[in-house]
């Protein structure tokens, strides 16, 4: 599988939604799909779908389409989904709690090994098989367990704290939740889930209707 | 302020961050900025700032920068952000009560009026100043109450038939948690927070780097 040239961000943000809707199908028990049906399905032309896929070396066999297992199997392994991950969730409020909530029900390769907060009142509470530690221990935790990606889950004023601390624990990846874009060194890699710039997006959209 | 020509989704994804950071300017009590600083501050290029903006009509002086206060205001209007929405949220599970919280706290002028379940037994509760009602009633309160925009907050195997009664009873706009793509008629603005898809794009950087 050649992998040498830069892939563009567009194609990568598109390579977990081909990853859906193959779970799907796959669930369904579906065994094989032309791009031209998975075309109809995501939404995206048959053309665009063998551009992308042709960045990784293409899958699709002439005349048969694609097998759904494979195809769903190399994209899980394109996007590093086919080892577990050490996680940490930083802030047990709503948000973290929903967040390790929906990790442990559909991300369970993203092993939450600690969830972490200020308050005393919550440590050594058990939430989704995860404990609660405080805060102040989450850089040794960091380091002696390999965590590898954190959830940042704490408000907006705490976020660079946080990160910081992370980052000085040698943490690899960071989703972040906490409003604020982080300051982080070039090693660490983040995604963002700016819920408000989203929203305004669709305000954007209704205004515009 | 022309606004006859259509404004790429590149550029409105980038309006709220802009938004974003001029909030924390006006906060600091910044009243000017030239394009070069804020550059710097958000990382996108004097130029492409300048670009971005003159879509809407400039906004900058020569010689003087922009006014904070002004664009920010102005940004807002653009966004459609100086008017109130009425906004209802289905799914009052973790993630339900962590969007009611965020939107509270952060988004007032998404003015929250109901909550709905399928769970009798939280029916009545009462969460950040809004009521909690049963699912069956959702229809007739979106129409009664001229209910603008529905953050979908319920799982995957429930956000079609969520969405399918908010299109019959006349939802514009439709902020969705639910993990799939809705189906939807052309009338009916949505953004989609999937989860997943972000955080598979992180295990990819992860991966790649």
């Amino acid at each position: 599988m050649k992998q040498t040239k830069v892939i563009s961000k567009a194609v990568i943000k598109r390579l977990p939604r081909y990853r859906r809707y193959l779970g799907e199908l796959k669930k369904r028990g579906v065994e094989k799909i032309s791009s031209k049906d998975l075309s109809e399905l995501i939404g995206y032309t048959a053309s665009q779908i063998r551009q992308d896929l042709n960045n990784f070396g293409g899958f699709g066999q002439q005349g048969y389409g694609y097998s759904v297992e494979n195809l769903y199997k190399e994209i899980s392994n394109i996007l590093g989904l086919n080892k577990e991950y050490k996680t940490v969730i930083v802030g047990y409020g709503r948000l973290g709690q929903a967040m390790a909530s929906y990790i442990d029900k559909n991300e369970k390769q993203f092993r939450i090994a600690g969830i972490f907060d200020v308050s005393d009142k919550v440590v050594n509470e058990v939430f989704k098989n995860a404990q609660v530690y405080a805060f102040n221990d989450l850089k040794e935790f960091v380091v002696e367990n390999d965590i590898e990606i954190a959830v940042i889950t704490v408000p907006r004023e705490k976020g660079q704290v946080v990160a910081d601390t992370l980052v000085e624990a040698g943490i690899k990846g960071i989703w972040n939740f906490s409003s604020v874009d982080l300051e982080l060194p070039d090693n660490v890699c983040v995604e963002n889930v700016h819920m408000s710039d989203s929203l305004h997006a669709l305000a954007y959209y209704m205004k515009d209707k």
